[in-house]
């Protein structure tokens, strides 16, 4: 049996245990697979830290570079995140011949149609189903099993850190920044929480999985995000009452003008399967043409399934090496087509502080009307000195419901325009 | 571009809406996968029954083997189900080295192993997407993604007939056989639903499963298997006061002494995953040892979903053939290697009706306690002539729990065990 010599460049929390299992259950791996893989060279950003892993036989480096001259090395893991070095080190493994295997979500949302050329180019695959949604095999169903599927619409729950605060706020009423809190103290929270919270997470894995499901690669930057920081205990409150649920959603859509790729924050009906995923916990669903609606739920994070999806990939790549089989990345994709938001068709809830006097609801009816965005729902709290108002609207153009926001913000009889958060999933 | 000739053996749901896709849509297909795909022989059983679909360019014949015969077909589609002639067009394709695809669900559960050994024989893939889930993408997650997982349960609902009767009952109250005619009506049961209600659809799917994921296969006689035609209103009203609701399970686990296949009805939590599935919806859910809990649903049947299915194998194939991979089928599995289901740990909800008499629980508890099955909950509903005991065990073996049952019908102040059904996915 042929050993497959495997390079890993970064040993933080998937790293780290992706090396424990190739070293330390070497046998067993070899034993359900069939293939014998050794960790050659591990490659640390920082040499002094002390290490938690058991290296085995593998040299460790402190360039990166390394794993690609090292001839002893036949397959690339690229585990440290972010665009540099791991970008310099994926475009020249795939150039030397060497298969590449990452979980970097941002290399691969910035870069992905120019590395999997590159990839086509070498002859050798570029793996990255660690890249979204941890654990969860999506990747290959969206490229192989629904090879002949038109898929309009992707949604997902993408990111565990907010879902999990999300829920928490959902289940305890308690405002963000204690849901923030607690989510750190636990350790589903970084200490700098950003990417996560503000959706720069999610708006990542949308242009992979907008990529995958249509073969267009919207840039980062085309993608209208907002994140969760904002949310209230009376939005909350809000949710429930219309029998609804808080998510922060990553949707990508095929448009008559192009693909359109968001992150926000929307309502959910509490029966759509999305509505259920609860905690730490993501889910991709997928709405296509014939398969109708899909559901892949799963760990999205952690170091152990994230891990277990990287080997996957790694075994893949190995059997492709002893050529058992011709392993094929995900066809190169074409960049842009990123269609307009502005004309997207969304649904909005608002909540409203208001005067209760005679002729409120009828400057804001005409307000919306003007706009051309009708009604779906009224609901009306308190009475006396001023009321709350949940408005539901029906779908919309994005600028119809802006322009509908503007004008209301703009009457009288409006005191504050408390909320507005999207609806998805909705009946109507 | 080289045109890829396809055969397909059975024209019915399935094979029907696979022929109206190829041929109507064949361009888009190009379009989307840069494949040309072209059915060129389709087999029908009776040659004068009207069809509904368009044959384009193909040759229709009367007899399977033809599609082998004819050196125009490159890839052979088996829709017709059943063991004959599917299985011997199925070894006969494959040994003309012609890839196949097939969603039987049937052939694959009974010959799976040997199918596997003909194809990988003969160098070429046998591919069966369809046979489990319709829609669902769950093979390849399965055998590629987690290949380098261990896994320790699969279980499903992968009968969309049964499902929607078990939601029609929990929702209506309405008694098996008034669901029944309904899902009759509305085209979810066929006019002999024996296949689907007596669990024997569900039992093949969980033999390929368990194959898929403990590469071990199971014989379809093998697995332990009750359907749904004994539960009554009253088992509903059970689940609902203990908070759970009633599934028919495909069940597949390690067990120190082989692998455990089993297809029952039982009581899952209601904020379980698997207890959101409604309707003829399927859902998969996997327990690994690292990835945790994994859950794929979808459309479980159908023409369309199941035709996507078929036609993604079809494309993988087609593109094995062009040379741009290698395509592999799961990998053949051993036969045989059944652990035992009676010593393989339940979980029972067990309704009583006794007499309503001081000592009797004293009785049963003592029952319960010689058979080594200890008591979770106890709940007593009505009180005078008779009462009616709901009881719910801690995890025992499967024949401890049968003992138990046993000595509690000995017992005179049990006026009747009225129903024993298995508990799954509960947390003690």
């Amino acid at each position: 049996m042929r050993t497959i010599g495997i390079g890993i460049a970064g040993a933080g929390t998937v790293g780290g245990t992706l090396i424990d299992r190739l070293v330390a259950d070497r046998a067993a791996v070899t034993a359900r697979t069939g293939l014998d893989l050794e960790v050659r060279r591990v490659a640390l950003r920082d040499l002094d830290r002390p290490r938690s892993f058991d290296k085995g036989a593998a040299v460790i480096s402190g360039d990166v570079m390394e794993l690609v001259a090292d001839s002893r090395v036949d397959l690339v893991v690229e585990v440290i995140g972010g665009l540099e070095p791991a970008g310099s080190l994926v475009v020249a493994a795939l150039e030397a011949g060497k298969p590449v295997v990452t979980a970097n979500k941002e290399l691969v949302a910035a870069r992905g149609p120019e590395l999997l050329a590159v990839a086509a180019g070498a002859g050798v695959p570029l793996l990255f189903e660690a890249a979204v949604g941890g654990g969860i095999p999506i990747i290959r169903p969206l490229t192989e099993t629904l090879a002949g599927e038109r898929i309009d619409r992707v949604m997902g729950i993408v990111n565990g850190t907010t879902n999990f605060i999300l829920t928490a706020m959902a289940d305890g009423g308690s405002d963000y920044a204690t849901a923030l809190a607690e989510a750190q103290r636990l350790g589903y929270a970084e200490p700098d929480p950003a990417a996560d919270v503000s959706g720069a997470d999610a708006a990542a894995k949308g242009v992979i999985l907008a990529g995958l499901a249509f073969g267009v690669w919207v840039g980062v930057d085309d993608v209208h995000r907002e994140g969760i920081e904002r949310l209230s205990p009376a939005d909350f409150e809000m949710a429930a009452r219309l029998g609804h649920v808080l998510k922060l959603l990553a949707i990508a859509e095929r448009r008559p003008d192009g693909v359109v790729v968001r992150v926000h924050p929307a309502l959910v009906p509490a029966t759509h399967p999305l509505a259920a995923i609860r905690g730490a916990t993501n889910a991709i669903f997928i709405e296509g043409s014939s398969v109708g609606e899909l559901l892949f739920a799963g760990p999205g994070a952690g170091g152990e399934p994230t891990a277990m999806a990287v080997l996957g990939d790694v075994i893949d790549a190995a059997r492709g090496l002893l050529g058992g089989s011709v392993v094929v990345s995900p066809a190169p994709a074409a960049t842009g087509g990123a269609g307009s938001f502005d004309s997207t068709p969304t649904q909005w809830c608002l909540r409203l502080e208001v005067e209760d006097s005679p002729g409120v609801l009828a400057q804001i009816a005409a307000a919306f009307g003007e706009a051309g965005v009708s009604i779906k729902l009224v609901r009306q709290d308190g009475r006396g000195e001023g009321a709350s108002l949940l408005m539901v609207t029906h779908g919309a153009t994005e600028v119809a419901q802006r322009s509908a926001v503007g004008a209301l913000r703009r009457l009288h009889a409006v005191r504050e325009v408390a909320s507005t958060i999207r609806v998805e999933g909705d009946e109507a």
